[in-house]
């Protein structure tokens, strides 16, 4: 079972809100999905991560397809019981993956060829078996295997991929048993908006449960990718869900939500939490400065999450510094708390219908507070 | 204020139920203390420690004093605020890190000077001063300055580190300025019996509130250690807590409590956790070990941590093969739990007068396991 309920929306490119109902629960759009590559949001227990604010969570076919092993968590009763998680999954196909962390492929029409980057071994993955891999699983949402193609890449190369994603989705749409599970299309067409429309027109006809644009930020400047968003979604059918994928920073959560985007991902507010960032309303706080050594402060005083209502940024500078890796879990409570504190602050803005004015403010915050960026 | 109430005792090295007031609240002895070297055990929370089932932590006023430094902690409002942790705090006076850490020292009736194994800085470090260092911390239970022989040692290196142990522990405690704060003494004297009997009885006469064994588990046999711990219980005066430093297994808790100890502390439990070893009941399981590849079960059936009762060794084994940091956790929260659980088994034993039963079956289980073990 999988709808989507559009509850407001501002026209085919506006920013909306919506419901989704999966098999393991409801996700109230527009949302923010942690990354959970390998099983485990990074730091976090599952418990956790819904505390936080999770409602649903990603992770990663490619990876778990070479570690683990699919088969092996499908025999232990799936991936929500393998890390303990109630509710929603989406799985990324490992379309983007094979392309960017594989050392070796050889692409076909039939499917791709690859070798691990974890020992070398070689795999052959096709749009049918991405999707049974994902059926065994037992996720909620899937995504159809795609070519992601580089940035910059030539226009012959670009046309290619996407229309080798198109028959791979045609593909994709055939293997799916249309079980429990939803099955997601992913846009490309390079940083070409004519082409972007097209495959968003292409692929609306097979009418999928949902879409997704993939091969964004890739290299390109932040206003080429709003322009493919823009051109994008307003091809999209308006009543299914919109997936943004593996974007981004807080300033793209919300030029996405102003572009009528319902899904994101983005492994940024936990890499950057174990790299010593903490994001807040003013600005990025670089934990290691010396500025914070002696700063009996949290790392945002309006913040509500349990490391500024219990820690000071002198304690996690010392933890940071000391490679203690209860610093690597506090900044990411914090950063997560902080994007799922992001994302409801923009649904209730939404439902009281003043986005603007929160997109203003939003900006406005952070001009003020500059002097904690850096 | 610190006070030690004995409420049940067999003896002078016999196994003992008792409980210790401290500005920070009640322990109820014997007890395992977690250790916090840099003011975090390691991958949690303070409030974890405390929902896993700690009375009093463990800090280190040597490592703390080289980073972020104790001044600054002070400054802060001492090491239970900075580290969010309410509950009582014991510091190692850095005898013992001095002489294992620092990659130069030299040793006079006035100190150690030594470089610091982090940027190489020299410090000067008196009794007088590590007293003061610890006041600043505002720690509950302080430590003296010691000298703390390697084992083997010839036995003038053991007597001389003897005597400097015992010139020191009269210099602490003049300078101890008998605020809300205990000062322990230690014990050295190698693995000669008659020598820690000699000074057990000496510093006794000094009339600490309370004692330490160092210089164990250096290298030395089992039956050595032992041997040692029952000569130096032996002397102590019965109504003053007793400390084994830096020891051990479940089986050395056993046996340390069966001696009379009434305070244990080690890295084991949570250093072996990230080392993927876990301990049970029934033996030591090496969460690698391609055995539990595919086993849905907890890492012990019987146990009711957080761990066991919502993960299985397929997916432990799974995070701890990804390193993912998730994997430490887990096996930590495990091995404290199993700790306190055990300690809290010992002083329901030894309140219920049937110690001699438990220690009789805490064996019995582990032979019955050892297939566990690995």
């Amino acid at each position: 079972m999988f709808t989507f309920h559009l509850k407001k929306s501002a026209g085919p490119a506006g920013p909306r809100l919506g419901e989704m109902q999966t098999a393991h629960g409801v996700v109230e759009t527009p949302v923010f999905m942690p990354v959970a590559t390998y099983g485990s949001v990074k730091t976090l227990t599952a418990e956790e991560v819904g505390e936080l604010g999770a409602s649903i969570i990603l992770s990663n076919v490619y990876h778990l397809y070479l570690r683990p092993g699919v088969e092996l968590i499908g025999g232990l009763g799936g991936l929500h019981r393998f890390m303990n998680w109630p509710g929603p999954i989406l799985t990324d196909s490992g379309g983007y993956q094979v392309f960017s962390l594989a050392p070796f492929r050889t692409l076909s029409d039939e499917g791709v060829l690859f070798r691990s980057h974890l020992n070398g071994d070689q795999h052959f993955l096709t749009p049918e078996k991405v999707v049974e891999l994902q059926e065994t699983l037992g996720v909620d949402i899937m995504m159809c295997l795609d070519e992601c193609p580089p940035f910059p890449a030539p226009e012959k190369d670009v046309r290619r991929a996407m229309d080798l994603t198109h028959r791979w989705a045609q593909r994709s749409l055939a293997a799916w048993r249309r079980g429990g599970q939803a099955l997601f299309a992913i846009v490309q067409g390079g940083m070409i908006p004519e082409w972007r429309r097209e495959q968003a027109q292409a692929l609306a006809e097979l009418d999928f449960p949902g879409y997704a644009l993939g091969g964004l930020s890739v290299g390109e400047d932040k206003d080429t990718t709003l322009a493919m968003v823009e051109a994008t979604t307003r091809e999209l059918p308006e009543g299914k869900p919109r997936y943004l994928m593996g974007i981004g920073t807080p300033e793209d959560l919300v030029e996405g939500v102003a572009r009528g985007i319902d899904l994101f991902d983005c492994v940024l507010p936990t890499r950057n939490a174990r790299n010593g960032m903490a994001f807040t309303d003013t600005g990025r706080v670089i934990i290691k400065n010396a500025a914070h050594a002696r700063d009996p402060g949290p790392l945002s005083p309006d913040c509500g999450c349990h490391t500024c209502r219990h820690y000071s940024r002198a304690y996690l500078r010392h933890l940071f510094m000391s490679r203690e890796i209860l610093a690597y879990r506090l900044l990411t409570f914090h950063n997560l708390y902080y994007y799922f504190h992001l994302m409801a602050r923009m649904r209730q803005a939404l439902a009281d219908g003043r986005f603007a004015e929160f997109r203003r403010d939003f900006y406005a915050k952070r001009t003020e507070g500059g002097i904690l960026s850096g």
